[in-house]
Parts: C-alpha cells; structure tokens; sequence
C-alpha cells in the first residue's frame, strides 16, 4: 500500500480516477483535483475553513429553485463565466459582434411579437425604441433572423424576481424584416443588483462589494448557416460601468440612448440603434460567453438540477 | 475602463474583491479564484463543459439532506477532505495516534453505554470485542475520556442510510474507567461502500472507481486538557484496505481481529486491541482529518446547510 500523506495524496487520488474512460473527463477531473488541492496547500486550508466552505456550498444548492440559479450567480461574481465565454469567443472563427453572459434569467418561449411592437406588457418607465440590423459578415442583412431580448423593469427586476414569477415580461422574440432590419419599443432598464439574500449575496456583502449591474439588454440573436451569438447591450452612462459584479461589460457593447434620430422607425422615441454581426457557422461551434445551449440553462435552472 | 478579455479578467475580479475586511477570507478567495481561473484554463473549459459542472453542483446541493451530506462524499472522494486532515495534523504539536476522516455519518448525542456493554442493539453479525487503553503523550492512561464510537453494520450500511433513519444503531459514548482503559462489545462492521445513488456514485462510476471503503470502525475521543482525536480503525485483510474511495486509509490505523487474547476483557471473543494516544490541548488545535468541530459537521448535514 503506497503510504498516504500531505505530501503523496494528490498522486494517489489521481491515480485512482486514471481508469476514467472518457479521455475528456479524464483531462478535466486530474486538473481539478490538482488545482483544488494546490488551492488547499497555498491556504494551507483548516478544517474549520473547510467546513465553512462545505456550509457554503451546501447553501448554493439548496438556494437553487426553479426560478433562480445561485451556481451560475456564483460562477458569474468569481469571473468563471466570463472567463469561460471570452476563451470561447476566442477559440472561434468568423467575425461577429462581441458576446456577454447569459445570465440566469434568461427564459424559453419567450412571446413572439411582431416588429414595431413593445415588450413591457405590464411594465411601466420611460419608453424607448430599439432598433438596427442583424448583418452577416459581409454588412449584409440576415432575413428572418431571431432575435430574443430580455431585461429589468426601472426598478431593476426581471420578471422572474416578481412575486408572479411565472408571468413573462420584458421579454420577447422577433424575427428580421426582408433586409435584416428590427425595431421594437421597450422602457429603460434600470441597473440591476444580483440577488443578495443568498449565500452568494453574504459573499458579496463579506467582499464589500456592491453587488450591482450597470443598466442593460439582454440579446440572443441566431439564424439558420450562423452561430448563435448571445450578447447584452450596456447603457453609457451608468455609474457602474466599470465596475460590473460579474465582469460582462465590453467597450463595444456600450451604448448611449439618444434622444433624436431621424433614421428611427420611432422618431419621437429616445432610442438605441445597435447593428449585430453574426458568423457563419463552422463546426457547430456555438458564440457566447456562456450559453452555448441556452435551452439547457434554462432546463438546469427552472429544475433546479435535481433531475439528472 | 479596463478592457476585459480572457487574460485581463482574472485580475480584474482580483481588484474587485481587494477590499474584504476579513484577511483571511480575502486570502482565501483571492486564491480560490486564481486557481479556479488556471483550472480553466488549463483544461480550456468550453460552455458546454461549464454547464455541466452547472449542472453537477447543483445536484450535489440537492441530494443534501437531514441524513446525508453530498457535498462532504465530494471532497471526500476528490481527496480534499484527507488532505486538508493530514495538513492540519502536520500543522499540529504533540504526539498523539494517527487521525482518520470523520465522513458524513457522524451523528451527535449517541447512546450512553456503561464498559463492557454492546453498541450492536439491533444488528446482527459476528461479535466481537474492543478494547484498550487511552493514553496520554506520556503513556499514562487517561480516566474519564469519551470515547464516541460509529460504525456499518454487516451489510455495509449506517444507522442513517437504514429506512427507519432516524433511530440509532452501532454507535454509542463510553468513557475509560480509573486507569484509561475502554472495553466494549460490537459485530464485525463489512465493507462500505460510499452512496451511489446521487451525482457523486455517477461521477465514481464514470471514473470507473469501485466506490468502496475498506472496513472500518470510526473514533471520536477526547478529554478535558488533550485534543480531540477523530480517527478509525481499518480491518486488515479487507480487499479494498490499498484502494480505499475515500483515502483515509494509514498504516498505524490498520488492526487485526485477533481470534484469541487471555488478556481481553471478553477472551471468548474475536477482539481488536488499540490504544490511543491524546496530544496535550495547544493553542486550542484540534486534531483530525476533517471535523474539528463535528457537532458543527452534523448540523450542516443535518441542516442541509439551508439555514445561514
């Protein structure tokens, strides 16, 4: 028996997942075991620390319910997300417009409106209008391209963090006219703070950290021969552009709301034009910080995980 | 604005968290996310692959319950929980037995039993007895110790994992009598295997792990003035003693089932004969793998870790 210390530990652990079959999880597991216990020995980790951590862990999970997954919210506030999307944008081929995180709010079937129609059904705020094309990677138009938007109310929520959880707001899918064009009307989102009455919050709050969002849109744009890009447009101006608790802000998804457009299908109407480039698709490679199977987030939240 | 991309957005999360009160804490999480990151990539984690892991914590926090402890078999199962006890004893001063894993069948307020009486009230198997002194450092033996006791039943299985869960079975407190010695009844415990059922069995299956622990006896001792020890006691000639799921496994806590010792309180009897040695309290340390506090470990498996 190979004797078992502080020292010889991680060998031996790793030696016993070496029969793993699948090559892939194989990879993956050894990193894992060999970064967490190199994450243990750097800490020099206590068994008290330890069981903080279990505690913690065991928090998140239970904190999971159909409506909110604290797992993606945790992964999002250390940068794993982002992490994970920017390395897949990267690995991509094709121009396309930058992507952003997914986020957990995202919803299947969200209604489908027609062009020129509102997504706030029930929300109140300041109107605005949205508006640009979905080009390929020559500038031109994608007909009948999808575009599936989501957002906060101008209180910051999502539909999904009100009390009538189940009922659908804010959120909607289009599709382009002949030459690529959309235009919808929406209000203004309002910054937006992650959820703070679970365990991810206590970390925010023991991090001192504010815990907030800078004012966004949420897209999912996708059409048939393109990869699906998922995506967020950030207003100019909020006080916490910079400082994103879950770091999906990029320069070139800012945008600024502007008050007089002659070009808008909505002229009246402070609007945010914003043109989106996808690629075409290669390798069933899919673009997105995360989200490559949207459908499946949203299966992983709304079950909570507890179906396997 | 700092421009995030894949090699920035470490850092960045880094500058985000600089401002934790706590020192510890802010150690502590800065270099979980840097491993964290380098895990990633390391193994260049795909958004298909995050979701996954989405996925596979999420049902580790669910399968926690009154009665069970997934995230525990985790990092038992990855080797964390056996390296962060081996660290904690290197760490530790004074000479004392080798210390062992607590696992997550614990339980508090075990039956009180006079010496010489049997922990086996309803199971069935091969009797045997257990015996032998608590010592002291110097050798001297300890009156009074406590001397917690848990273990399987002839079939592998826990008090906890039987469907009538909540009535206690092979486990009990004694203490040493006048001269530090112990001895009591019990059945020969089987091999264990780990819960296969939930994300953690499928993660071991994968792994194509037998999933088994060798059999063993669990110990929890101590003493007003020494450290408490957490260990347990492993049956040599069990198949799996080399290859034990959970590494906890150390040659000093190997016995053998002796058939006959005229020294043995009950000589009639298969005994096992082990004496323990209790380091001096320091600087209010603890021993054992993991468990430093195990009334706490219960309540977080018994509380799910859903209440903060």
């Amino acid at each position: 028996m190979r004797a078992i210390n502080d020292e010889t530990v991680t060998d031996v652990a790793l030696e016993q997942m070496a029969g793993t079959s699948d090559p892939r999880l194989k990879e993956i597991m050894a990193a894992a075991v060999r970064h967490l216990h190199a994450f243990a020995r750097e800490v020099n980790l206590t068994p008290q620390e330890w069981l903080e951590g279990i505690r913690f862990f065991t928090a998140v999970g239970q904190q999971c319910t159909s409506y909110r997954q604290e797992f993606v919210l945790l992964s999002d506030v250390l940068g794993l997300s982002a992490l994970v999307g920017l390395m897949n944008d990267k690995n991509g081929t094709g121009f396309h417009s930058d992507t952003s995180l997914l986020g957990p709010f995202y919803r299947e079937n969200s209604p489908q409106f027609e062009l020129g129609q509102s997504i706030a059904t029930k929300a109140r705020g300041k109107e605005i209008a949205l508006y640009g094309c979905v080009l390929d990677s020559n500038g031109c138009g994608i007909p009948e391209a999808s575009i599936q938007i989501w957002q906060t109310d101008e209180e910051g929520d999502y539909d999904m963090q009100k009390p009538e959880a189940s009922e659908m707001d804010l959120r909607g899918t289009f599709h382009t006219d002949s030459e690529g064009r959309y235009y919808l009307r929406s209000v203004l989102p309002a910054g937006y703070s992650i959820p703070m009455d679970g365990p991810v919050g206590d970390l925010i709050r023991a991090q001192k950290r504010h815990g907030l969002r800078p004012s966004h849109i949420h897209y999912l744009l996708g059409a048939p021969g393109y990869r699906e890009l998922v995506t967020a447009l950030y207003i100019h101006g909020d006080p916490h552009i910079g400082s994103d608790t879950v770091f999906g802000v990029t320069d070139s998804l800012v945008v600024k709301v502007t008050d007089q457009d002659s070009d808008s299908p909505f002229p009246y109407l402070p609007g945010i034009r914003y043109d989106f480039t996808l690629a075409s698709a290669d390798k069933g490679q899919v673009s997105g910080r995360v989200g490559a199977d949207p459908a499946q987030i949203t299966r992983v939240a709304q079950g909570g995980g507890s179906t396997r």
